[in-house]
C-alpha cells in the first residue's frame, strides 16, 4: 500500500487565467474550525458575505450569493433556472466560454441561436440588436470577459437593448469581478456569475450568482422544475434568504475564504482596485512590446486581469512555459482550442496584480527566450515596463 | 456602508448531522498556498486522493474522484449520468434522502417508482426483490445511513439482486464511508456518492463518487449528452484520467483538504476507525438510555454515526439545543421533515466520534435536562457511559 506524506506543494507565483494567487489572510481564513450551516454566527458571515458580494457587484439584488460549486456551476445555475425546454436563448460566441454557455443551454432545453465574432474580438450592439429583433429570445447570454482570449465586451448599452425586446441579459464576469469595473445595476444586467479563483483571489470552489428583480419574476413564472435540484434557485434562496431552510450543507470554509477575500476588496476599494489592474496591465503590455510580442484582441478591448498574447515565431510554448514553472516558479497559461498553441495567457488578477509580479515575469521570460535564441534586445522588457511605471 | 471585522468563529463541538469538527491537520493543509489546476504537482495530489479514496470506498474502481461540490451535487451526479429521459428507476424512501433522490430522478426525466418504509426502519432484501421483478428498473436507488432517521440498511446481497435483474446498484453513502463498513466492490456497487463534511472529517464542499466498469458501459452506452454539463462524467473523467483535459477548474483548497482527510483514515486504517465509532456510539447509547432516552431506528438497525434519539416528554427541543450551543459550544441537530421537533440528530462522526465528546455531552445534557425539570437520575448517564468504556 502507497504511503503518503506530507502535502508541500512548492511556492508558485500563479499568473495563468486561474487560479489566482490567493492572499495570504485568505488562506488563513480557511484554517477557521467550523460552525455549523445553521449557527446564528455563520448566519451572520453569510448576511455579511451576501452584502459584500452585492458591493462588488454593485447591485442591490436580494437574491446574491455564492453558488456551492466553481465558475461554471455558476454557468449552469443561470441558464437552469432562466430557461425552461423550448425557451429561445441567444449566446454571443467569440471564445471557449461563449461556446460553453451554447452547450449548457441547448442541455437545458433551450432552442439556441448563436451569433459568432473571430475570437480576440467583441460584438457590437448593432449586431445585438438584429439578433434580438429577428429572434425575440427569452435569454440573451453574453461573456464580459473572455478568458479564452483576453477580449473585453463593451455592456453599457446591453441591459436596455434586451430589455427593449423584452429579453434577460445574462453575463458572465469569471475574469472581471473585481479586476474591470462591473456595473450589475446600471448595466441592467438581469443574471450575472463570476468565479473566485481569478480576481477575488480566493481559491476555487464557488461562484457568487446575482439575478434582478426581473430574473426572479422569470424564475417565478416557471411552468416546470428546475432541471437541477443542486442548483435550483426557489430553493436555494430559501436559505440564503430569511427562512434559512436546509437546502445542502453549505461549504463553510470557502464561505469563510470568500467573505475574507471580499473583505479585502472593500478595504481597497474597487476604484482602486480597478486602477492597480489597469497600470500593471500597461505595464506588462509596455514590457512585452519592447520583447516583440503583441496581444491577440485588438487594442482597446483588452482585458486588463487576463493578457492573451501571440506567441514569439521561433518559440515553443512547452518549452517556455515549463521552464518558467520549474526555474522560476512562474505559471501561465496556455492557449485553449483555436488559439492552442499559438497564445499564452497571462493572468494580473486580484492580489497577483503587482508591479514585483509584472517585473520578474518579464525578466524571467526573457532569460526563456535567450534559451531559445529568440531576437531580443536585452533589458528590454523590464526597463520598458518600468518607464510606464514612471 | 458596513465594516466587516476579523473573522472569529467561537470555538464548537460539532455534534450535529454534519459538517463534523475538521481535524486540525486538515485545516492546516487548506492554509497552504495553491497550484495550478494543470501543475505537475497538483496532478500528483490528484492521482493519491483518487488512490486513497479507492482504499476508503474498497473499491478498484477507475473512475473514483471527488464531485466539485457537496454530497447532493454527488447524488444528482450518479443520476443524471445514469438517467436517461424515459429510463426507469426505484427509490427506496424512508428518510428525507431517499425523498430527495425521488426529485432529483424525476428532473432528470426517470420513470420513478418508489418503495416506502416507515422512518426509522430499513429495506428487506424480499421487498426489493418484489419491486425489481416487477419494475424491471435500469437503475434502483437506496441510502446506507439515512442522516435524518440514523437507520442503517444493509447492503449485503443489494448488489446481486439487483444485477440479477440487470438494474444498477445506486448508493448514498453520506454519512456511512470511513464511520462504518462501506465495501463497494465486495458488495456490487455500481455508483456511490457520499460527503466530505461526515465521517471524512473534513469541510463540506466535495462530494467523493465512484462507478464500477458496469455503471461506466452504461454511461458510454447513453444516447443523450448529460443533462449537467458541470456535473457530466464523460468530460470530467478525462480531466481526473489521464488525459488531463481541461473541463472545470478543480477546487484546489478543497483538494488538499481531503487529501488530508483521507491521509488520517489510511493511517487510522478502517477496521480501527469502524471500531472506534461503534465504541463511541455504544457509550453514548449506554449514557442516554440512562438517562431515558431512546433511539428513533430500531435495535440493529442504529448507525453508530449519526444517533437520531427520541426528545423526552416535557422537554423542549428549541430550548435545549440552544442552550447547548450558547452554554457549551456544542451543536447537535434537530429533526427534519416527519422527525421535526420529534428528534434530536447527535453525530459521532471521524474525529467527532470521540470519549470526551460523549461524556462531556451527557454531562452538558443532563445539566439542560435538568434546567426543565426533567426526572432524570443525576450522573447516570455519564456513569453508564464510563461503564461501557471500561
Amino acid at each position: 500500500m502507497a504511503e503518503f506524506g506530507q502535502l508541500k506543494p512548492s511556492p508558485r507565483i500563479l499568473l495563468g487565467p486561474g487560479p489566482s494567487d490567493v492572499h495570504p489572510r485568505v488562506l488563513l481564513a480557511m484554517a477557521n474550525p467550523l460552525l455549523g450551516h445553521l449557527d446564528p454566527q455563520f448566519l451572520e458571515i453569510m448576511n455579511e458575505t451576501q452584502e459584500l458580494l452585492r458591493q462588488t457587484f454593485r447591485t442591490s439584488n436580494r437574491l446574491t450569493f455564492p453558488v456551492s460549486g466553481t465558475g461554471s456551476a455558476g454557468m449552469e445555475t443561470c441558464v437552469v433556472n432562466l430557461i425552461e425546454p423550448g425557451d429561445k436563448m441567444v449566446v454571443c460566441v467569440n471564445g471557449v466560454f461563449g461556446q460553453r454557455m451554447t452547450d449548457v443551454a441547448q442541455r437545458a432545453g433551450a432552442a439556441v441561436t448563436t451569433i459568432e465574432q473571430p475570437w480576440g474580438e467583441v460584438f457590437e450592439p448593432g449586431q445585438i440588436r438584429d439578433v434580438l429583433r429577428k429572434v425575440r429570445p427569452k435569454v440573451l447570454g453574453i461573456v464580459h470577459a473572455e478568458t479564452s482570449t483576453g477580449a473585453w465586451q463593451p455592456l453599457e448599452e446591453l441591459g436596455k437593448l434586451c430589455h427593449e425586446f423584452d429579453a434577460l441579459l445574462l453575463l458572465d464576469t469569471v475574469t472581471s469581478l473585481a479586476g474591470v469595473p462591473v456595473e450589475i445595476d446600471s448595466w441592467a444586467v438581469d443574471a450575472v456569475y463570476s468565479g473566485t479563483q481569478k480576481c477575488l483571489s480566493c481559491p476555487p470552489g464557488l461562484s457568487p450568482v446575482s439575478f434582478s428583480p426581473r430574473a426572479v419574476e422569470a424564475i417565478n413564472r416557471r411552468k416546470t422544475k428546475v432541471q437541477s435540484w443542486y442548483l435550483d434557485m426557489t430553493m436555494v434562496q430559501r436559505y440564503w434568504g430569511e427562512e434559512r431552510f436546509y437546502h445542502h450543507t453549505a461549504p463553510i470554509s470557502m464561505v469563510y475564504a470568500l467573505r475574507e477575500a471580499l473583505g479585502l476588496v472593500h478595504e481597497e476599494g474597487l476604484p482602486a482596485r480597478w486602477s492597480r489592474h489597469l497600470r500593471n496591465y500597461q505595464a506588462l503590455k509596455a514590457g512585452l512590446a519592447a520583447m516583440g510580442i503583441s496581444y491577440a484582441a485588438s487594442e482597446g478591448q483588452q482585458l486588463p486581469t487576463l493578457n492573451a498574447v501571440r506567441i514569439p515565431a521561433g518559440v515553443d510554448d512547452a518549452t517556455t512555459r515549463k521552464r518558467l514553472l520549474a526555474e522560476f516558479g512562474i505559471e501561465i497559461g496556455g492557449g485553449l482550442g483555436d488559439f492552442k498553441g499559438k497564445v499564452w495567457r497571462i493572468g494580473l488578477m486580484g492580489y497577483g496584480s503587482r508591479p514585483n509580479n509584472v517585473l520578474l515575469f518579464l525578466a524571467a521570460l526573457e532569460q526563456c527566450l535567450l534559451a531559445q535564441k529568440a531576437q531580443i534586445e536585452l533589458g528590454a522588457g523590464v526597463a520598458a515596463a518600468n518607464r510606464a511605471y514612471a
